[in-house]
């Protein structure tokens, strides 16, 4: 459905969730352009509201769509809400209770809520905008990885599929971490700021899963990779760190000369060291983790079905 | 609710749908601002698929969120679409022709689409978000007019809701023009850039009543008014006109001294000339059309009720 919908939209519609974390726009009168994003969570295709709170649902809405800001290396200008509400006397409640969890991500995130629009709808549906620009040079796209680049991802993955496992099983297993990793994750505004800075070649944030968000890196820039290690957080299984999705960690390719140089600046700022997970190769149909084919595991989109 | 989500979001949210039509953002290293709004529109609340194609609703919605820029005197830069649709699969068509009404709005208004969402939702929903820029100067706001202000309006009103009365009759009843204006309206952007490079003072567009968008620049600018003539499309009733909504004309306070010069140049641009309905006034209790007292006619959201 996707590729129809590019094709009814021609060559302008450049970012529908496929090529890049998010939409670049020239701005008249400026070099540096603007980064854009827009992404909707609805309740009970994204979100079970006896598994986290509408204070919870607001803060993932903004820091999942603040994560494909990160994943450019762009910094936030600010947010737009469009909050669609089951009736708006009775759902009045549930309104503002989202809005009271964006503003908390808005104010950790340091991104302003600058709009938005409150809407009837028979679903609970968050749609957020989120705008920002790249302090100098480019943004990073998906494409830009070539073969001998080292892979690093900024933190262990699986936490928060293993936290929404953890809710569905009941309270007191497992671990307490992992939960506020499902309601709560943080976009890695920071580490993608510093990753562009540094010159890193292409970067996607885990939305959707490890193995099929790297694929999709991998297809952007027509590339292999041969993964050596796959950093499972505590709690989760391996099949929930390739395939869990929501970790909101970002997956980086650097060329090989700038990894020391990209490890040092993330330690100097502060930041958990970036974790060495692979490197690129040549062969676009050779993609491993320690020697055996990588499937597409992940959470897939828009009707195409899981090949891995 | 919009009261209390503003409390919830602190000093941050000045935009939701009420103070202005869309948000100023600063932009670092650059003079002109960002400006931005977004809307959503709902199956069954806005538009009625037994009346409207999708592909007309595609264009309503990306049109409706233009008209925003268009009341602050901006230019599109680009638009980004988030997209529910009940099913993905068995959606994919509806999908697929919201997106082709949006192109062809695009194409026309000379807006690209920059990027989008397509997400799973018991409801259709489409979320536009708009971007925009002004040329120089400052985006218009609703809050500027003073007394003394010549109130034009860009056209006649109450055409879309004349429209929506005719194809709810049934075919062959009443003014073909008008059922076009219901479901293909089409933003005043020319007329609300050439506004804004003469000087308007406020700016509002009428999606929601003429009479209630009036008050609303009214209220935000502390001022009265005092209307002489309300300019009612044809086949539409007064009632249509004041109450009717989705317009999207574009309601201008101009200084007396610049009402002469805004009319020259939009002869000379080749618009039709704004219509002059009224005046400011210095008493903002004092709002009258003809020597009686205006209610506030038209549609109003967010648990609001009517008070005209």
């Amino acid at each position: 459905m996707v590729q129809r919908i590019r094709s009814a939209l021609g060559g302008g519609f450049e970012a529908l969730g496929l090529r890049d974390d998010a939409a670049v726009l020239a701005v008249p009168g400026t070099a540096s352009p603007l980064v854009a994003s827009v992404d909707s969570v609805v309740e009970g295709v994204h979100f079970d509201l006896a598994l986290s709170s509408v204070t919870d649902v607001g803060w993932k809405a903004l820091m999942s769509a603040l994560s494909d800001l990160a994943a450019m290396g762009a910094s936030p200008l600010g947010a737009l809400v469009a909050l669609c509400v089951p009736d708006l006397v009775v759902g009045a409640d549930t309104a503002v209770g989202v809005m009271e969890g964006v503003a908390e991500a808005a104010a950790a995130a340091g991104c302003p809520v600058a709009g938005g629009d409150v809407s009837e709808s028979d679903a609970l549906v968050v749609s957020v905008t989120v705008l920002g620009t790249v302090a100098s040079g480019a943004p990073v796209a998906r494409s830009g990885a070539s073969a001998g680049d080292v892979l690093f991802v900024t933190g262990a993955c699986g936490g928060s599929a293993a936290g929404l496992r953890q809710l569905r099983s009941g309270p007191g297993v497992g671990v307490v971490e992992n939960v506020r990793r499902h309601r709560r994750p943080v976009a890695r505004l920071a580490e993608g700021r510093l990753a562009q800075a540094q010159g890193a070649h292409a970067m996607i944030d885990v939305s959707d899963g490890l193995a099929l968000d790297l694929h999709r890196l991998a297809d952007a820039s027509g590339i292999g990779f041969a993964l050596d290690a796959v950093p499972v957080a505590e709690g989760a299984s391996l099949e929930e760190a390739l395939g869990g999705g929501e970790d909101y960690e970002l997956l980086m390719a650097v060329g090989a000369e700038g990894a020391e140089a990209l490890a040092s600046a993330f330690e100097v700022a502060g930041l958990a060291a970036p974790l060495r997970i692979g490197v690129a190769g040549a062969t676009a149909a050779t993609r491993t983790l320690e020697g055996r084919p990588l499937g597409r595991l992940g959470w897939q989109h828009g009707g195409d079905h899981p090949t891995g």
